[in-house]
């Protein structure tokens, strides 16, 4: 698998059908991934109820994965060569941020890997519409932060020692998780686009760090679109965890 | 979790909704277990290609547990808790008989779960009817197995070696696998109930050891039930290593 893309895009800011697809392997990888380190939670799970529940997380996370195939597939690429591109796109991250204890582990997957999905979804913005909608819908599905989220505020309200060191722990995860998107922008030009295209765009609902009118027009560059983008991450990051009634 | 039906039967043969109960239980748990061990298989294989169809019937392990499930709290009782109490079905089996290889390891998902899934299918002929239909429809997809059947026979037609040890490997499995269905009927009258009733129900399409016209009438306690079992089961397992080109 060579990085560069098959065919040249158009223009330096003009996102190619080459550029959807490495966002779409991008984030059908990370589905993958999702559901291999559900299915690990699971096996590991010491109640049949969050067996259950974790299970039937990985099972969501197939499907998900496979709609952003489907969509590989009708834009004529092969599915599974598109993902492979990316099979160790998070094995540094995980490498640098091994969890020691259960909690360490929830709030990894609901801080970290949402930092990757929340760069997902800015890129997203640049794709063309069929692309966009099917990567937002993917993920939408918030079913298991919201689980992490409940168990996470539940402990740490109890017990401040666990609250200060899982803050800690957050302000790590996101210090890697920014690293990553940003050697990730820097290895793949076709992202560089998208989210440079994305910048341009108006802005989503959702986007709460949007400044509405003084956006550029639609398909303009913006040449300080990375910048932007880290904005967005560190402004979703910091909501993430006030809402565990952590510090970010 | 006590090992005793919550309500009596009544009478010795005639299995009651615990007893259903007790076989759905065992099912659920056999397919969640199997989504365990395919999400395990997912993550260590080399390949994409088979990452994809891992998690897939992975994926549709978690779905055919959850109809299972979903028959138990039609019936009244806690999903949760009626496969709990089957949490260890496998423990011992899995101990006794730790592959060595990949070809081993796919050898005893096809042919040591297959003799769990023989016998939850030759028990359920003793379930009512909406719990039969269930149970049946949950233990015929035979797809992860068409795969494994085709790898293993790829694999031993090109390599005699190979091909003995694994002719080897399957005597073993079936061993301890028979072994296994010994004790759980040993142990848990419900379940002998259920293949004692399934004996006196006359064959279904598929039970290639039945002798038609001999069969006792539908509800008959038949008294060499267990040993029916067995032949039903080394039966349908020759079968199985005969596909495969495997001395059984």
């Amino acid at each position: 698998m060579s990085n560069a893309a098959p065919t040249p895009s158009p223009s330096a800011s003009s996102p190619s059908t080459a550029d959807a697809l490495e966002l779409l392997g991008l984030v059908a990888q990370l589905e993958h991934t999702a559901f291999v380190r559900l299915a690990g939670d699971c096996a590991i799970a010491p109640d049949v109820e969050q067996r259950l529940a974790l299970s039937r997380f990985a099972a969501a996370a197939v499907e998900r994965r496979d709609r952003v195939l489907a969509r590989v597939a009708e834009l004529g690429a092969d599915p599974a060569a598109t993902m492979r591109q990316f099979d160790d796109v998070l094995t540094e991250f995980d490498e640098r941020t091994q969890p020691s204890s259960w909690w360490e582990r929830l709030l990894k997957a609901y801080v970290g890997y949402g930092v990757a999905d929340d760069f997902c979804r800015i890129a997203a913005q640049g794709l063309d519409e069929r692309s966009r909608a099917v990567v937002l819908e993917v993920l939408d599905d918030a079913s298991h932060a919201e689980l992490a989220v409940a168990e996470l505020d539940a402990a740490g309200s109890r017990d401040g020692v666990l609250s200060s060191r899982l803050a800690l722990w957050g302000r790590r995860l996101v210090g890697e998780a920014l690293g990553t998107v940003q050697r990730l922008i820097a290895q793949r030009p076709a992202l560089e686009r998208l989210v440079t295209a994305a910048a341009a765009e108006p802005a989503e609902a959702g986007d709460a760090t949007a400044d509405g009118g003084n956006a550029p027009a639609a398909g303009t560059a913006t040449p300080n679109a990375p910048a932007k983008v880290f904005g967005e991450l560190t402004a979703q990051h910091t909501r993430r965890m006030s809402r565990l009634g952590l510090t970010a």
